[in-house]
């Protein structure tokens, strides 16, 4: 089967072996081979978005989830509603230890603000539109940048409606292709049912990424619109049959992103200092919550969505950074890239101007990571809280009030008319993880950072030495601010420059300090982007001529289906872990100790032979849990559906072994796994927990 | 094949599970079935001592070895020759570390005073002449001890020839049969062949009973007469064909002690005081050892066997401990006595009997235990050096000087005359862990136990007390003693209690106190074997009547064979380990630093496809290196030769799985494994360290 080569090494694949991320619009170019794996549908259905199944297969923003029935109700992971779950919660009110059942529709709880589902229903190639125009050539990198973005925004202006239709142009093969996404949005979300932390994270941290598991990590929401339960045009069937080792699969769902065209002098740079770097951050952030949290739940329950999510990034980065050393991906690229250069001379001049114009940003890259963490941005792709919610929010606030002055379609992403109802929600959604004391402690260990990383002449270094050095400049920062406040902070987001100056408010000054340093790397990053626009459509022209067939685009958030079997892998010598854990395994596992602690109701039915014989699996003598499959997914996936055989809902994708992180750069097809619960455990743990109005309306039999 | 019940749960397996260490003696009577397990040989060869292949199985005293060429050349694991090793390792000339290989026979080591073979020729049912005296009957339990004791005297004094040959009377199924075992007595033996301790105990402590497993662990030592090296009548052929999954194997061996016909109440105290007690001694004195060794190398040299031995009984200690919750093994007695009182109900009253005997022993046995720690004494068993070599070579020299003059017959076990020759070599041994700063350290803690477990009023504490506390006591100890003084304490062991007292020796003085405390000891228990010589032989009579069919002794350190298959084990939910590991395991494991550090020869070799051809096996695409079977082994089968199908020597025991361990009370056939190094990767280690001189002594030809 030449045509799926490898990416990487060009070997050819004895078998489909579960590598690619496809678009649904390739599938009929490879429908014949799905085939042959064991799809007992036409595979060239899911290239109909708006048909059977995929019309029902759904984006949360950050996750993937998929309606199973008429009226809205949504399945995704028990960890894509935890910001839900911990939204509702409250020491008194613990969902997140307790679960949580509606047992009728006025039982159902908001996910809160900022909770949005999302259907694509169209992707048009807009390639010629936003790269067509022969101008382009002869501006400078930056301003290339600049009238990219600027075409890409008015792609998105002419097709969003507000409140209901929401666009985006993406781009694929790293500029070489741009297609408009349109969504509709759905903006009342509602919690029906998420299990106990200890069944939705049961193995927490310890098993995160590992092999054998034994999670339910699964939840349900609900979409309405104009308060009454949206009813979708598809939903899956939710299958009870249960899975055998060897059975196919697919995933449909939004992977964020993937690194497996970046080249040599790329994959050098993440392995040199991007994860070195971001691994110590990640600790020692993670450190200084956990200190703050010790023995005060309810700072443990703020913090506690942000700890997870640092956890799981270390843990990610980690495993990546062992897997560059383990399965040599530097050289696999500089194999690549020989191999290129082989096939087409022309390949070697633009692997250099690709090398060149990384090399313009590499000597600033280390203050400009600390700035940007610090600030709570990503590059110019928006604004996370990764260090300080209370500064982001500042920066927010201040960065908001400059960029709305301008044309809406002159404004940097992410403060676009668009934008502003989900800035607002986001600023809401914070106060639930403000909190003042591990603020500031995070804060004072990065500004320690930058002190290094800028050298004492940084303008943010000199600002805060003219405040009397680190911890005077906090003492002030933290007792001159109303940025905690929602109400205030809220009223912040309408205000002007000059408005929010006046308020004489410490963070809001921090902010404006902070602003020209993020203006500056989001220019050299223009630049860059700029320049790569240029070049990188030629090398992925090179690619083709070795690689043969089809290829596959990196993972850019956008809707992908990958294709794979039931399998276990040989993590090292004479060790062989298989496809499918049982109830059993949780038993063993159990220790009463978080993350090992189940609740009692399921204890008691995992030991009750008269509670466990309808869902038992007749191969593996007890209820199955979860499930390895070779499918090729990442971050971004977590909560899609895994169709079986015959299209129908088995299980929901949620993590990938430790072997299979750093699959992002490079697909390991003996040892890349992914992993998911199996529907048949969903609806025991369902019914267990008392949610028979759930499987009824799922169009299942209650067997308990 | 129902008469090979499993002795506790009586369920009989569907297939011959490996359990049963049988005695040479019975195998006629399993011998079919010895077959049908895939045995290409007539197993009744196995019953014949003197003949092929069992003449060429040896015992170390401790380990088991066998001949491999007709010159006297015996292979064993690196580990039952690790006192060899370590006997002739300085700083500056570390055969630990380095290793050693004898390219000529002049340059073979002497493996220390102390080192025997022994060869089994004779086993012979002698249980009329112990216990056929209507007297005993009539006697008071301890004399009824001292008379079976006495009788057993002379039955090994009328065999044993001193220098010769050596003679044991063993009890087996707890009194109900004795067999004397008369064996061939050699003593000169030389170290032959070690590999690095890099190889030999790859993974170390760490892998210590777990699989995957990658250690080479085997050595040859070589057994000379006058001055020439032993001619045995038999030596095993060696295989260099390489194992494969579920292949027959049998394994031959001197296992030391197994606890599978002790009462539920037995266990009962087993679990809750012996082995929960002896675990928190392993870890003190492991801790004191680790801490006196820090940054010195000669003390660290000098505690190491102690170390690795307190670690090995560690571990075993800790998973035994574990089992007896995880594999309810208490509870598993209890249903076998309610078996046999169903069966016979005569047993309840045997049953009563057994409690009511070791009730006799309970109320003093924490105080027991540590004098015996500190006596270095294993009840009557004889000397170990468990905490203090010093006060056991004191106490040895004053037990001696009590013993000596009485009637050889009379005297207790361990001072006959026959043993004088042992006690003095060992007397001599232990020059080489003597280490005062240790010796101290460890005695210190014990003493502090001993204020607890004997209270105010133990006559040993007074004494301390007597001399100002423990400190000041320890002070006068270790300053006024010869005992550290090898010249000095060989002399010690030629003096009478007279001349012993005369030397003014604080040691000498100690163990003198130290003496009636121990002598009540043995009192004590002296009672408890007279009373269980009339209980148990009825006990063991009922449980045939459960058990039906053949059963099998607990393991005493006599000549036992155990048939079983190469198989893997499912040790957890969705994980199944495979029974052999390779030479590209041993590489993922390779860190570079102990204890996953491989000599560089070795690593060169390893990663060179010229020097793997010869030896890589087809099915695994590597040199294999470890197996497991499903064979039924525990200590003292260290070092047992592993024959295949054509009763060919292919692998070495060295160990058993982790979970294997409490299988000392509960065979468990899905989780009980043994672990062998295999043939094939000791001739490549070999081959690779230079040795193709043994390869050829064997009858093999080099490949490298």
């Amino acid at each position: 089967m030449k045509k799926y080569v490898s990416i990487v090494l060009f070997v050819a694949s004895s078998a489909f072996a579960g590598e690619g991320m496809w678009m649904p619009q390739q599938i009929p170019q490879i429908a014949a081979d799905v085939q042959k794996m064991g799809a007992k549908f036409d595979p060239n259905r899911l290239a109909d978005l708006t048909g059977d199944p995929m019309g029902a297969v759904v984006s949360l923003g950050g996750c993937t989830a998929s309606f199973v029935s008429p009226d809205g109700l949504i399945a995704t992971n028990h960890h894509c509603s935890f910001g839900a779950i911990q939204y509702n919660s409250t020491p008194k009110r613990d969902l997140i230890t307790n679960g949580f059942l509606a047992k009728t529709r006025d039982e159902e709880l908001s996910a809160g603000p900022g909770q949005h589902v999302y259907v694509t229903t169209k992707i048009e190639d807009v390639t010629a539109r936003v790269t067509g125009d022969t101008k382009l050539a002869k501006m400078t990198d930056a301003a290339r940048a600049k009238s990219i973005e600027r075409k890409q925004n008015e792609l998105v202006a002419e097709c969003e409606k507000p409140g209901g239709l929401r666009c985006r142009v993406a781009s694929f093969f790293e500029g070489s292709q741009y297609l408009r996404i349109t969504q509709l949005d759905l903006s009342d979300v509602r919690l029906v049912y998420a299990p106990a932390n200890g069944v939705g994270d049961f193995g927490g941290d310890i098993d995160n990424f590992e092999w054998p598991r034994h999670a339910g990590d699964f939840s349900f929401l609900r979409a309405y619109v104009n308060g009454q339960p949206y009813h979708p045009a598809h939903w899956l069937k939710v299958s009870a049959e249960g899975m055998n080792d060897g059975d196919f699969v697919l995933v449909a769902g939004y992977p964020g992103r993937t690194f497996r065209y970046k080249t040599a002098d790329e994959v050098k740079n993440y392995q040199e200092f991007v994860y070195p770097t971001s691994i110590r951050y990640f600790t020692q952030l993670i450190n200084i919550l956990d200190a703050q949290g010790k023995g005060n739940r309810d700072i443990q329950i703020r913090n506690a969505s942000r700890v997870k999510g640092l956890n799981n990034s270390l843990k990610n980065y980690q495993s990546t950074n062992e897997g560059f050393v383990k399965d040599h991906i530097w050289q696999a690229r500089i194999d690549r890239e020989k191999a290129m250069v082989a096939a087409d001379p022309g390949t070697a001049a633009i692997l250099t101007q690709i090398a060149q114009t990384n090399d313009t940003v590499r000597k600033t890259q280390a203050r400009d990571m600390t700035i940007s963490w610090i600030a709570g941005i990503q590059g110019s792709s928006g604004f996370s809280y990764r260090v300080s919610p209370m500064v982001s929010s500042a920066m927010q606030a201040v960065r908001l009030a400059e960029e709305k002055p301008k044309k809406d379609l002159d404004r940097d992403t992410g403060y676009h008319d668009r934008d502003l109802s989900r800035i607002k929600e986001n600023a809401e959604r914070w106060q639930r993880v403000m909190e003042p004391g591990s603020d500031r402690a995070g804060l004072r260990y990065f500004l320690g950072e930058l002190q290094k990383t800028g050298g004492a002449d940084d303008s943010v270094v000199k600002y805060i030495e003219s405040k009397g050095g680190v911890d005077k400049f906090l003492d002030w920062l933290y007792a001159n601010t109303r940025v905690g406040d929602k109400d205030e902070r809220l009223k912040m987001l309408g205000e002007t420059s000059k408005q929010l100056m006046a308020r004489d408010d410490s963070m809001l000054q921090f902010a404006s300090v902070l602003l020209p340093a993020v203006e500056e790397i989001d220019a050299r990053e223009d630049a860059v982007t700029g320049a790569m626009a240029r070049i990188r459509p030629a090398y992925f022209e090179s690619l083709r001529k070795v690689a043969g067939g089809n290829l596959y685009p990196d993972a850019n958030g956008t809707l992908r289906i990958t294709f794979g079997n039931l399998q276990g892998y040989k993590p090292k010598d004479a060790t062989w872990l298989t496809s499918q854990t049982t109830v059993k395994g949780l038993l063993e596992k159990e220790t009463g100790q978080d993350p090992f602690a189940s609740p009692n109701n399921l204890l008691a039915a995992a030991r009750d032979p008269k509670k466990t014989a309808a869902y038992t699996d007749p191969e593996l003598h007890a209820v199955p849990i979860d499930f390895l499959s070779t499918c090729d997914t990442t971050g971004g996936n977590s909560g899609s559906p895994t169709l079986n055989a015959k299209g129908e809902l088995c299980g929901l994708l949620f993590d990938g072994n430790y072997e299979s992180i750093d699959a992002d750069f490079l697909f390991n097809p003996p040892m890349t796994r992914s992993i998911h619960v199996d529907t048949v455990y969903m609806l025991w743990v369902l019914e267990v927990d008392g949610g028979q109005n759930l499987v009824r309306e799922m169009g299942l039999t209650p067997k308990l």
